[in-house]
């Protein structure tokens, strides 16, 4: 069967059961934006800019699983990689296809626009190198081969993939096979993942006290039901790193909080650092899950298990795949007698009285916003004081959290929500951002407003980069930004649809607006209007952890100067 | 004497002119940003994401010569990075500061945020260096050295650079040179100098038409003057590629229009292919100054004098500067008679009669323009439909040409704008921009009201990338965009500010609005309502071009169903 070439990728973009497509158009894509366009089933949304579009492709991946976005030559990708990185960072499959000049073009090396004009067409897939897990440039020739090389690395590696399209051979007939992308991951050596597993599972059984620890990558490769049962029928406890926030029942008996070294409650700490079997899913022992490397977990009692690789007692096995692994640990553990495991007693959730009609503080803040959760909620949060916040509370067992804790990059959320809807349009969306976050990215809003689509999005305005400021510099100018009318720019981007605007100064005003916008059938924005320097406490003792380790001696001296308790000495 | 590696980054910037530095914070930059807050002669441009920050820096420098550019790592340096590879493509020197995870961290390879999480503090270097013409990481070793080295880059290249400061180093103290940052060019080899000039010299007397084609190179290397003063003695006429516009006097009788290859007047096409002696001043033959390689011009004929080397009867020269070399062909030519050289006559202005209360055209806009624009005005061009209707005019004599035509990324002018406002206050500043294209940066408004700054904003509202329309899909929903208040913004962004805001339909409306404009002592933000397919005939003609060369048979197939005349077959 012949079809031309940007038909053919399009087909395999929906094999993978994509919908839409986020980007710019830009002189260099225009044919297969033609394609995209007369195609039933997929749908182009056009971006404000390119990195909005990144995080919008971002956020789809990761309610979907995978995504596509799509920039034009030089100038859209180049504005795009911080989003594409922030993918690779993050695990999140992720197909790039870059609209580039015509291959004869390229071929000579031709003085093109969007060039350095030195005729080098290999500076942006030298940048993408760095940022994706394969890269190719389709000619006629390649385009089958390649097209399904490439997809089938970005759904094995989970990590985005570099796509370049010449704009002249988008409409280009080739000869194509009739079979499906075949996705399927390779089967493990059975012998040795046998043997694998009967000695993790021997490991398990000898141990006196098996602890869970998983990290996100359960997620991303779909084992947290898997693990979920198992820990249950096993009666082992599971801790999560925080970058893994609620992927697994934070509200089962047998979950013992977040294990984040130092900064843990003291009976998840004593649990995954006495645990002479700890079994560790995919952990990354980041600065900011470990409270800047202060966990002490010993090699000697840890069964690592990632999909890279597995490190048992000092040993590397490479080559087994993490779901069959797990499997067969199961089968092998199907007959031991489950555990019994005493829980500690969770901390109590510590309601504080709030005076209603004071300024709005964090504490009221969270307090109020956890009541407001609800089951299948896609709660979106902007690093930095969202997080902080959210990470604090208990979230319903089936709410999606959405964030992006190891790139950290301000001003991700409000493009990534546009993705996340519409990958879930059916579920409610909430959004947490700093002001000093959707300051980078604002104009997205009116793509959610274009798109129709309703989230509820809390503005935290607390008159500047709060996190910056607990770091250092508290009353520095480069810490002030310009204080916007937050809850008038759905108005100037989108006169027309309907929307509710608020804005809150108390926790009174806060319950009312609650209360509102828990009936609204539109785009909720709400200002809430917070102390500058108020925080959630864990974001205050990151801040002076944070100062210490990247400003040494100088760092240090500036929090004795300038902060005040409570987060002296936090940790 | 000893000092603060911060302290005597700064101390070097000063050296340079440099006044401010636009950015924003993050955490491995704080330290640094302390050194500038507490600077007297610096101050710190917060802008609102770090693309902007790089559009501002490059504006800047394009009205001081050198500018420098402030992001944290990682997320902060590839959201900045189309900005400086556009400064790099348009010979712009940039002074890129990335502020780093401390040394100890780098050096063990930690596993910190804003990295992928592998140990690898390479993969930036590595995608700055395809942009930049030096880059280095300091340590307190080579702290002197390595910048001393890369600003000399940068000054003598005229391209940006890249520095990673390591956030703990800033403020130890280092030894530092008394001798301030020699930026003198070497001087060129005296005597391949002489004979170099003797050659072209008599190259040019002997020659029956010799003819300056000059690029921006010129006003890069601060030719200009030197190559108008030695053409009005010698009476030799002159052209400018397009991407040189208004850097040479245009309304001088030598003035022989833009060489555009087969887009040029007849008579500035015949005066430059004809030419035994054509004089190219850095000349880049790109497809869009060229009407997509259709210029005509032969080596032979042709003296090619560029920074990087010079090109004589097909014989390649190295080592001379430009500057020196047009000095000294000046000095060997000073005994030469001038020539005589007969203008074609100017193609007459076609002041068209406009009927006053009809829509908005481009045509009408442009007239009004043309009669507003002012001496020393800096003009603000996007690329697409605002600069190829400024290109048309003939700009006053001492005007500032602000444009982005090799590396064409929009979006770019708005916050160009505050960068070159910043640079030359007591200067006005117009800006034209279209709808599509502020909509990439449209927060760097809130940046200009911050600052007090007072530009005319024109923004053209045609509904949607009408030079995108023009190459393809017309009515293509991908060209569509959210019809936003433009007029409005000011407002959002900074209610305290004094701004005017207007909104324009017709001829007669115009003309009201300069004229309160020309008044004006605060913002203006001017929404023009223009047709949606209405377009300087220039891109209609560059468009039709770009579509069979960027689409081949595809392209000209779609030309030929959607297009209609006037702009068929236009070239």
């Amino acid at each position: 069967m012949f079809m031309e070439i940007g038909q053919y990728l399009n087909q395999r973009l929906q094999e993978l059961g994509i919908q839409y497509i986020f980007g710019v158009p830009g002189d260099f894509n225009l044919s297969y934006l033609e394609q995209i366009e007369i195609d039933p089933k997929l749908e182009f949304i056009g971006n404000c800019n390119e990195l909005n579009a990144a995080y919008a492709a971002d956020g789809y991946a990761r309610l979907h699983g995978v995504s596509a976005l799509l920039t034009t030559y030089g100038v859209g990708d180049l504005s795009a990689i911080n989003g594409i990185a922030g993918a690779y960072a993050e695990q999140v499959a992720m197909v790039h296809i870059s609209g580039i000049p015509p291959l004869h073009a390229v071929e000579q090396g031709a003085l093109l626009h969007h060039t350095l004009i030195d005729g080098d067409y290999d500076n942006i897939m030298n940048c993408m190198r760095e940022f994706t897990v394969a890269q190719t440039r389709l000619t006629p020739a390649n385009a089958v081969s390649e097209i399904d090389r490439v997809l089938k690395q970005c759904i094995l590696m989970r990590r985005p993939v570099h796509i370049q399209l010449p704009s002249d051979i988008t409409h280009l007939q080739i000869k194509v096979p009739k079979q499906p992308l075949d996705l399927s991951r390779p089967q493990s050596d059975p012998k040795l993942l046998q043997e694998t597993a009967a000695r993790i599972a021997k490991r398990i059984k000898q141990a006196r006290q098996p602890v869970l620890l998983i990290d996100n990558e359960a997620e991303i490769f779909q084992l947290t039901d898997m693990l979920q049962n198992w820990a249950e029928r096993m009666q082992i406890p599971y801790t999560c790193l925080s970058t893994a926030k609620n992927i697994m029942n934070e509200s089962h008996p047998l979950y013992a909080g977040v294990y984040a070294g130092a900064a843990s409650a003291a009976s998840t700490c004593q649990l995954v650092e006495q645990s002479d079997c700890l079994i560790a899913i995919g952990p990354r022992f980041t600065d900011v899950a470990t409270a800047f490397f202060s966990h002490r977990v010993s090699v000697q009692n840890m069964l690592y298990l990632a999909d890279s690789c597995l490190c048992l007692d000092g040993q590397m096995i490479s080559g087994l795949d993490l779901a069959q692994l797990i499997q067969a640990i199961s089968k092998q553990t199907l007959d031991d007698q489950p555990r019994t495991f005493n829980p500690a007693p969770k901390p109590s959730l510590q309601t504080q009285q709030i005076e209603e009609n004071t300024a709005l503080s964090q504490t009221a803040l969270w307090q109020q916003i956890s009541e407001f959760l609800q089951e299948d909620d896609v709660i979106v949060a902007e690093v930095g004081t969202a997080n902080a916040g959210l990470s604090g509370l208990t979230l319903p067992v089936t709410a999606k959290y959405l964030v992006q804790p190891i790139w950290g990059s301000i001003g991700y959320t409000l493009p990534a929500l546009l993705g996340s809807m519409l990958a879930a349009t059916q579920r409610r969306h909430l959004l947490f951002i700093g002001d000093g976050s959707i300051q980078l990215t604002i104009q997205e809003l009116s793509t959610l407003l274009r798109e129709g689509l309703k989230p509820v999005i809390f503005i935290l305005n607390n008159g500047g980069y709060t996190i910056e400021r607990l770091i250092m510099g508290e009353n520095a100018k480069y810490n002030d930004i310009q204080n916007w009318k937050y809850s008038q720019f759905a108005q100037v981007f989108s006169a027309d649809t309907l929307h509710q605007a608020h804005i809150v100064k108390t926790p009174a005003e806060l319950k009312r607006t609650l209360a509102q916008v828990h009936q609204a059938e539109e785009l909720c924005l709400i200002e809430l209007q917070l102390p500058r320097m108020d925080a959630p406490q864990l974001l205050k003792q990151f801040a002076e952890v944070v100062a210490r380790y990247d400003y040494g001696e100088y760092g240090y001296k500036q929090l004795v100067e300038q902060n005040t308790p409570p987060y002296k000495k936090a940790i």
